[in-house]
């Protein structure tokens, strides 16, 4: 299995279609053999059911999660500290902010909390939850919104090289996911 | 003391200087009586000598602290959490990137790591510590920033409202921080 | 979802029947729209089979929890420290005695562990336990114990006005979580 | 060293002043060679300088802690979770007050808190930090008050028997943490 | 049910096969009335199905989990914390091959991670693992390896005494969880 | 500095005396530019005064500790877990032992908690203990032995090749942590 790393990556070319299901303990182990801290992209539509949602706030507003095509995140964290996992989560946010402001034909991304915007449209959904064992992220940046249930937008409006947008975010969340873990291991206590 | 809230905030108006001793348990709440998870703004100068830094990388490389005048923000979370602490951290300081940026007048700052730089010169100083009951951060925003050991720029040249700035980003983190906390409340568990 | 405070409270004025379906996650959210730590309560008859006790003590004696009437208290807090929620549940138990004691038409509760009696009879039933993202607390006090399986007493035998003593349960268990937090925020560690 | 039980006690009959060195990790091991978490009886006078507290609070308030007799009870759990030792204060204070109780010469006594008053004299003080490796908990029951800088009463006003209380209070905390730990082991989870 | 130490143990006598269903909160406290954490003893055969497997490594490879006849340890830990789970397994393990290095007939065993092997045949199977509210650990120690996937060998190839075996790991483990309780309560911490 | 991964390791091959002031946080960091979770091993002989020690029952017990030479193992973990670091330090010991076992001249060791003896002299000295940011783990293993205040045997008894046998137990332990890690990365929770 090689050696273990602060954070496994991998983008995986082939279509996918994000159903809710993926959003469990060792599916990125079973699906893509990386044992450990790991984070994958791939793109394929959105299709989650209301009996998949984790989020009781979207459940009991009946807002379900469809898109035609998005870029698909998908974080898993050996450990099981919700609270870090949505921090890591909206880092995760603004990483994907601070990139697309890399690509100067794409208007500048507004993030609130875990959503990104440009205007008015949503461009992102995003949730993060506890495993019995770990914690999961998923993020879904719109690349063809056509389906989603509110005013939302897409990559492939602006042109973005989605495969490159995937590379370059998966070494920025493990490059920082490492640099973390690191920043703890350089400071003295305090009284 | 009034009723508990997420997260207490507080902007003092008078000069204070920086020179690490703040950073300590309760020192929020002895200088100026927040009980509880808090973040409070000054302005002063930046003096941090090589016996208080709690960086040992800093220490190693000998690099000192100073500047002329910096906008402070200090946190303190009362949880012992070292890693939410610095991912809190790499957050705020995502949030002052976002807020500048809403200035026209300020070049987009760029992030790295817990650091944020305008084109080569250095914008900020941050850190985030343990102490034996809590977590704690500074970041130091540069207004002028003669005096500093590395290319530095303040916001002084732009002639940013630093007021204004410090009021938006103790209100943006503490909704912040309350929404992460929320976020933890409204997901189920999943396999 | 309006300011986030230490714990939420509601008093639901109509009847509903505990049957152990309530003690999981995000019940009181979905049930009461409340979004964090809170407290709920409710009266109605209680009637829980073995297969939806949590007790593995009580499922292997065999014995059932029901009774006619009672005033049932439902607490969640998310963490997940199992020893901090049956800390809270006997501070609860506590509270429950010492609110009665100031009924002076109610003779002297006493507290064996998480259980209340009024001389050899049984005036409460009470269980903690977790869930993948939270802890849960019930807490069920006999108003009309007709149907209990051991010797019981109900509050309706004194009189008491049990909607009054609702709702000073819910306002003195959520000022002390409250007390509690602020407490952990005041104290220097020692040596 | 004997066996391991849940919690060590025991009563010291000689006098002994409290100053505060007392709150300490591994006082009680180095004192009377209890290893574990434990909880000691003793009676002397209370004598707690400003620069010995660690009640920040007190501390800005100016308040010392003095009396000419106490009963002082000192508990250390080694975890690091203040919220349980917090926890576990208020229930050793709800405990007194029961066992108070049960003499019929002593006013039945009121909780505040982490304080027990008599009508509206304060007849307890108490504490609960962190070292580096435990949790620390201090009860100082008055039994002569003289001295205190607030209005206070003392047990030997109603001809208490302090070394049985102390006994009884020994036993019942022990008991009772036992008890809590193996709440903790008989419930299932719940979703 | 008798006073709580730091560990339970049990041997029990009959046959029993281990089928992973025995991997689960609260079978030892079901099935030998043991509250707390423990650890239990049997022989019986091993027939874990795919569908019964925790280990998404070995589910991956296909590989079932089969011998004629082995000595089973199940120990259950009432914490969450999965590190501290395989660790204590490790030492287990260890503890097994000191234990059968005192039998001068037995050749020496060589671990290999949670696994012993006797020249290069597999003794032992093993997994940790976490329930809501415990952690758990398996070893299998083969007497017969009859039916195994895997070059394996037996302890009943060397005569063996299986149930003097058993006591002494009971008693051997139990001793040193204890003692490694003791190991936290003793020092001081450091800068 | 270089690529995080599980366990950093150096062998110091300089003669440096170890006197209990390496005991703790980034002292790994500082000497040898190790950052992250790391294990170093060096020669040297070893004085610890009773005002470094860090162990209350030898300090009680006025036990130095002192040896001519010793091959000192020091390891830090950026977690604050004392439990998970003693659980290491005893499978280090472990592992000591079963690389000790390889060399055929050398007597087998035995293991008594934390410590090896061989026949009835003692071989190591051994501490594990938190800092504020961490925990570290001490083990000496005697080479000669002279100036110990107890029965103690060297490796230069037995013509070990003391460097070789440094860097095999530098690599086993990290090659243990590692593997320890990638075993709570492939379990499924179970009920």
């Amino acid at each position: 299995m090689g050696k273990l790393t602060a954070m496994l990556t991998v983008f995986h070319p082939d279509e996918l279609a994000y159903t809710g299901h993926q959003l469990r303990s060792h599916w990125i182990y079973e699906t893509f053999g990386l044992q450990g801290d790991a984070i994958v992209a791939f793109c394929g539509p959105c299709r989650v059911e209301l009996t998949e949602m984790v989020d009781r706030e979207d459940v009991l507003a009946g807002e379900q999660i469809h898109a035609a095509e998005m870029l698909h995140l998908i974080a898993e964290h050996f450990d099981r500290d919700l609270t870090r996992a949505v921090l890591r989560q909206r880092l995760l946010i603004c990483t994907i902010a601070e990139r697309l402001s890399l690509s100067p034909q794409v208007p500048a991304p507004r993030r609130e909390g875990d959503d990104l915007f440009i205007g008015e449209r949503k461009l992102t959904v995003s949730i993060a939850t506890a495993s019995p064992v770990s914690t999961l992220i998923h993020v879904g940046i719109n690349v063809d919104a056509a389906g989603a249930p509110v005013r939302a937008c897409g990559l492939g409006e602006w042109d973005v090289d989605v495969d490159a947008l995937a590379g370059d975010l998966l070494a920025a969340y493990a490059a920082e996911i490492e640099d973390i873990h690191l920043a703890t291991c350089k400071v003295r206590g305090v009284q």
